[in-house]
């Protein structure tokens, strides 16, 4: 039996997606518990929308709500009663197993780091880690924003979590590790880029070494290594250029007569294309080297994507990751002192 | 009359594509003239198959032949015959007013900076700036990787050199000017991205702030600044991601029988929406901060896009583009030392 924990507050649309996305989570998962934590009286009306309350469904009360614009530096200090806090709390204190929020991801950063679960012993820095689908075939790539400069050896911790993760959550055996640069050679890339191949190359992992946009697309890697700045714009940069292909497109079917019903004939084609290219059939991105399993959802989140992350959690639970990852830093901690 | 310099054997098809560009740019551009340069009797011979030679085009001899493999760091002493050295040279001592060329971006480089043109007095790095096409609009983006790592001072720089290139050869009057950071927020970016912000928002620019990938897509600026790291590894998320739209596309219409007549029914419009979307149609990127035009096309360009860059060639000339940048960056050196 896992115990999950739900931010009821943490989606744009709170509570409806958060609460709706937890006990459809909850009818799945029978054997699990879900815990939904927020402000009392808001949570149960919201469940009460949805009929019947599952057995396996419990709410914990927390009565502060963090918002987007909140600043991660000081929102730890100055909301200890938020649902964040409670729900972390849970997780810190072993009465629960993972904690899935779609709120404001530097506060529950800050959060976990600083007032509750913190780091995993000799972890340099978390990483935000995002899978999405390439092929058929998750990719995992971190970090996209936990921290926007990376060391040379934070970015070699984050290959060996992100490895970690990819066999144990997402089942890829001896995942393949690539790091980004602006080109495969490997003179290329900033200072700080060549060192942490330098680095990468002597961990026990499957490493290709230098690799670039397109070999991630081209289903080369499984694991993709950037720091933060680099990993944030890169993911974003796909988002916008598929949206702005996919809008070019648009125009220019409307465009002529034949080719509007062209693509009225190609519609479905064109929902399933979309399907493939969202981001949110994923669900959440794990927020990985804090001590306890923790999954980060966009904020845009829909129920369907809350109970993704919920499920994405369990999986993350179920292989051990955290386990997994403070035994490989241990052996990292070795390497480098020994170095 | 302006004479514009192509390097013969340059692009990865060469030299066909660079010949015939020159040849087609001669016909179109009957008061310039057009000069060749790589070995006479190879540029010879491939002007024959195209018919006469055109009175405008001329050729210069230059023995050696720039690799794509070639390092820039060797290559510029290595081989001091090639067609770089002998049409940058031509630009330096005043016999032609720009260069053009589809070979190896970093020898171009080294060999503009190390061994002829050199630098604009005052200006700290050259950058590569990429012109594209967004909603029927010229962007300008640079660097996307004449140097890899920047200072916050050669960012300044690189929006001053964008600027001018929009205002002078795009005609685009009074620029916006953004700067590439994994937020909006001024907070945002790396501590080198924070302080480019404050410098740049000191000069006499129309200054836009940080912005994200999906701010270049939506028009909202004309000239994008960002560390050649970065730069480069946007841009080739940008082609990939829409290369990977188009094969899930083109997947999923073939994978039922009414969807491939819609997409039959659709050529057209896909058509245009490549057109579009192929950096190609603008033909080539100005090396900015050396003391001369120099525009480096595309290493699969076709004939097309050398005409283009020839084109592109051209419009940096007529706008001053060298001038201007010598200008403006006198004043920005005055700032500078005044603070």
């Amino acid at each position: 039996m896992m115990r999950i924990v739900v931010d009821a507050m943490g989606s744009d649309n709170r509570p409806q997606p958060d609460v709706k996305g937890a006990i459809d989570a909850a009818k799945q998962f029978k054997d699990d518990e879900i815990i939904l934590v927020g402000p009392q009286d808001v949570v149960a009306a919201t469940i009460a929308k949805h009929g019947a309350q599952p057995d396996n469904l419990r709410v914990v009360h927390a009565g502060e709500i963090i918002q987007m614009s909140d600043k991660p530096s000081t929102v730890g200090k100055d909301k200890p009663e938020s649902s964040m806090h409670v729900g972390l709390g849970l997780v810190k204190s072993g009465d629960a197993d993972a904690f899935v929020t779609a709120g404001n991801t530097g506060a529950a950063h800050a959060i976990a780091m600083l007032f509750s679960l913190r780091r995993i012993p000799n972890v340099k820095r978390p990483a935000l880690a995002l899978i999405f689908p390439i092929h058929e075939k998750p990719v995992i790539f971190l970090d996209v924003g936990a921290n926007a400069e990376a060391r040379a050896d934070w970015l070699a911790q984050y290959a060996i979590m992100g490895s970690v993760y990819a066999s144990n959550a997402l089942g890829l055996r001896s995942p393949k590790v690539g790091l980004v640069s602006n080109g495969e050679e490997e003179g290329k890339g900033t200072a700080v880029i060549q060192e942490a191949g330098r680095l990468i190359k002597q961990l026990p992992l499957d490493f290709v070494g230098n690799i670039e946009p397109a070999d991630i697309h081209g289903g080369l890697v499984d694991v993709v290594v950037a720091d933060g700045f680099t990993g944030n714009i890169l993911i974003k940069t796909f988002e916008s250029a598929t949206r702005y292909l996919g809008e070019v497109i648009r125009k220019e079917i409307k465009a002529s007569f034949i080719s509007s019903i062209g693509g009225l004939l190609a519609r479905g084609a064109f929902q399933r294309v979309r399907q493939k290219v969202n981001a949110d059939e994923i669900g959440g991105a794990p927020l990985l080297g804090v001590n306890g399993v923790v999954i980060i959802a966009h904020g845009s989140s829909d129920a369907k994507s809350i109970k993704n992350a919920i499920g994405q959690a369990r999986i993350a639970v179920q292989g051990q990751v955290v386990q997994s990852i403070t035994d490989k830093m241990q052996a990292f901690n070795r390497i480098q002192q020994e170095n």
